[in-house]
């Protein structure tokens, strides 16, 4: 997992893009992921203004650096990963699936003067042989090849999302609160214990004795995956139909409840 | 990894999406990452007509099922994953990282009667409750909060995209071509003897010993971690370099080329 300092460190530079859309879209996957120094290669003046704004994606646009050469993006980087649709085009880098690339970029993070750029090329064509020379490595994203079709590229901001997102993928969700924690042994096993009853009680056992011992009704309240709260829920259940099932009465009021 | 038979399994349920254009991005993720199940959850009749026709989506777009409701979406399902941005909600079912959730779908997938829904909400509210209580567990993708911002939620290609993604991201890419293997050891050996030369012969290793033994050369042949159709390149040229250091006279034509 990256901290906020080291996402900081790593550029997303976008080599030739052609749609400010796409460009708003890879705006918003950083907003979203936590990242925020994008660049541009082009020989434009802020080829996004045009852009429908993407949600939340103007904090990470207004800071965006236009560059006129993939050279001048990438200086002050120590690791420099294109990205590639592999196609028939000869590689001359080692080519890698992005899962094992986000490892090599979050190594070169770990060094606090490593700073990682991840190169984008047109929608259209990708990134030249010119501009593949600046790279160390390339990843590629795992695609389907379809029978027939053109050569499977993806869309510019799924694919910085699907790129993005592996860098954060370790990354863990806030604490869970006690209500979503699973159901303790104990209660489980007070569960299965009060099942048994009602099964008896109920003939079950006499009727099924090979789906009725212990510990395969332990497994089976284990199967549950009940949560912590759910317990008292299950066991106020059970008790209700023992009572019923050991001859418990019930009130009119409640009889014509049922009935409904 | 999962076969072709087992991304068949796989339904993608977009409940009250209002775009078309996100719908035209989610069915060209899942052309890209090779699902076909696309299920709308809608009251309008194919929703996503009106699209500007997402590159090669029109096949998942063409054979996407339109349904009343989650219940008749999911119903041959075996297992229900919603989507969710934590927020503020309170969640009644297991909330797992993406990452995880996979794992479990995996599982899932490789019963061969097992078949699994990815629950995606609507873009402005995401899942409700009732939607919400179809699901077996949640997942989500881990994102950036933003001092200020709204709560934090996710383009719908790009999140679909990131799902799918996780399904396929232990697949391996095609075999490599020799030219793209490493270099082997006895090339690399080949190459730190013939660089040991070479300095010697250019009076490098008399000022800087500490440099020039064996075994740092050795180490740094290999960290440069060339490529099998380097070795000869290289070698190439370091027997240039030491035939010029010991004397070799070079041509006037050749003079001439360096000079320009």
């Amino acid at each position: 997992m990256l901290s906020d300092e080291q996402r900081d460190r790593v550029c997303v530079v976008l080599v030739r893009a052609r749609n400010p859309n796409n460009i708003g879209a890879v705006a918003r996957a950083m907003y979203d992921l936590g990242f925020g120094q994008l660049r541009l290669v082009t020989e434009f003046d802020r080829p996004f203004e045009g852009a429908k704004a993407a949600v939340d994606a103007s904090e990470v646009l207004g800071t965006a650096r236009v560059c006129r050469s993939v050279a001048e993006a990438v200086e002050d980087c120590t690791l420099v990963v294109g990205t590639t649709a592999v196609g028939a085009r000869a590689l001359e880098q080692p080519l890698e699936p992005v899962a094992e690339a986000a490892e090599r970029m979050t190594a070169e993070l770990a060094g606090e003067a490593g700073r990682v750029a991840i190169l984008f090329g047109s929608e259209k064509t990708g990134l030249s042989n010119e501009e593949l020379s600046h790279c160390h490595s390339l990843l590629t994203i795992p695609m389907q090849a379809h029978a027939g079709a053109r050569h499977p590229s993806m869309n510019l901001g799924q694919a910085a999302a699907v790129c993005l997102y592996e860098l954060v993928r370790g990354r863990e969700l806030p604490k869970r609160s006690a209500a979503e924690s699973a159901m303790a042994a104990r209660e489980s096993e007070r569960l299965a214990g009060l099942l048994r009853e009602v099964l008896d009680e109920a003939g079950y056992m006499r009727h099924h004795p090979a789906n009725s011992g212990s510990e395969d009704l332990r497994r089976l309240v284990l199967r549950m995956g009940g949560r912590a709260t759910d317990g008292p829920v299950w066991m106020g259940m059970l008790r209700q139909v023992l009572w019923r099932l050991r001859g418990g009465q019930v009130s009119e009021e409640q009889r014509d409840l049922d009935a409904r």
